[in-house]
């Protein structure tokens, strides 16, 4: 998954940006497009030129040519070694309830580099059933399934009483990076990953700008 | 929802960090507190003191008290009124499958201002059941009804295929900002707002992170 060199100098913001360039330039290889300019991409994507092309020459090793651009299949396999798709990870999922089932039945991770191995509830009605073919065990074996399965990521979908406890019991049997979309904060060693889904903060941008929209028209 | 100082002065990043602190504070009410110190909620929710302070100084009308710190319920009644919690927005969903049933299953929306009052599905086997109390309808009703029924917000989880279709519909029913749950870019006027969640851009930030800890352990 890239190196510490490339992980210094890349942000966070140009790491979030990467998904829609790889998506975009897989829909136009699929369209039999060759090469592309950053410009296109730019315009395709409602973004900034120059952020596009500070982007892509972070993480490719080929520059773009004036006037014929970059070529997609390198570019796309610049972007899939740089956020190690072609190195697919296995993760666990933890609450085998409706958002639980829609990440496991979404089945794009794959293409992702993330592949889900298994699922965990506490529910008995649950437990034993398969989501989308990824069987669901008893919460209870977690950490030991995590650790026989030597899997380092954890994705929560539990309410949030039980996050902490499952975080908790993840990170015991070796996982290293947490997906949290419980509305919670996780207390976990400093040496973990995690990324939490906050949807009410989502939800709070997106009422703002609405707000703004509805009262410049006023 | 606010007004436009309010909006002109405060950045997306303060916006995303208020439901955090509302659930926080509502918590510490639960618990019995009266009054929080701004250093103790940047340390539970492992924030700078400085940024917290900032933030809250930003939406708040009364100052904290050296020593006795904020009100917690007047600093709880000040993130209602700015997120405008206090003044629920109706919206629909498109999109009845899995993502879709558990964001109208959460249920907490409505804690947060949003109030989902129906659902949309092209499935035969969808249209006419109800998703934890929602009715679904024919996604070819929709412009009528969400013009009928005067919702300003449409929340899109159906596949990527049909996502610009569905937010065509919303806007010509006058639907004004877009929570977008379908990995797409789409095309809208300006004058919507969009909000995209794109799980994609979140895990390559995680496996990123990850991969930085893996590899500073070598």
């Amino acid at each position: 998954m890239g190196n510490n060199k490339e992980m210094a100098t890349v942000s966070k913001a140009t790491i979030g940006r990467l998904p829609a360039y790889h998506r975009y330039l897989k829909e136009k290889q699929a369209e039999g497009e060759r090469t592309i300019s950053s410009t296109a991409i730019a315009e395709d994507l409602h973004l900034n030129a120059v952020q596009v092309r500070k982007d892509l020459a972070l993480i490719s090793s080929v520059a773009g040519k004036p006037k014929l651009g970059f070529d997609v299949e390198d570019l796309i396999a610049d972007i899939d070694r740089f956020l190690g798709y072609d190195n697919v990870s296995d993760a666990v999922l933890v609450g085998a309830g409706g958002l639980g089932s829609a990440l496991v039945g979404y089945g794009g991770f794959k293409n992702y580099g993330l592949n889900i191995v298994a699922a965990f509830d506490s529910s008995p009605s649950l437990v034993g059933t398969t989501l989308h073919g990824v069987h669901v065990f008893d919460v209870g074996e977690l950490t030991r399934l995590v650790r026989r399965l030597n899997v380092r990521i954890g994705i929560l979908t539990v309410p949030k009483e039980a996050a902490q406890g499952a975080a908790d019991a993840l990170v015991s049997g070796g996982v290293r990076a947490i997906w949290n979309f419980a509305p919670v904060h996780l207390s976990l060693p400093a040496n973990i990953a995690v990324k939490n889904e906050d949807m009410a903060a989502s939800l709070a941008i997106l009422s703002k700008r609405l707000a703004e929209i509805l009262s410049n028209e006023k």
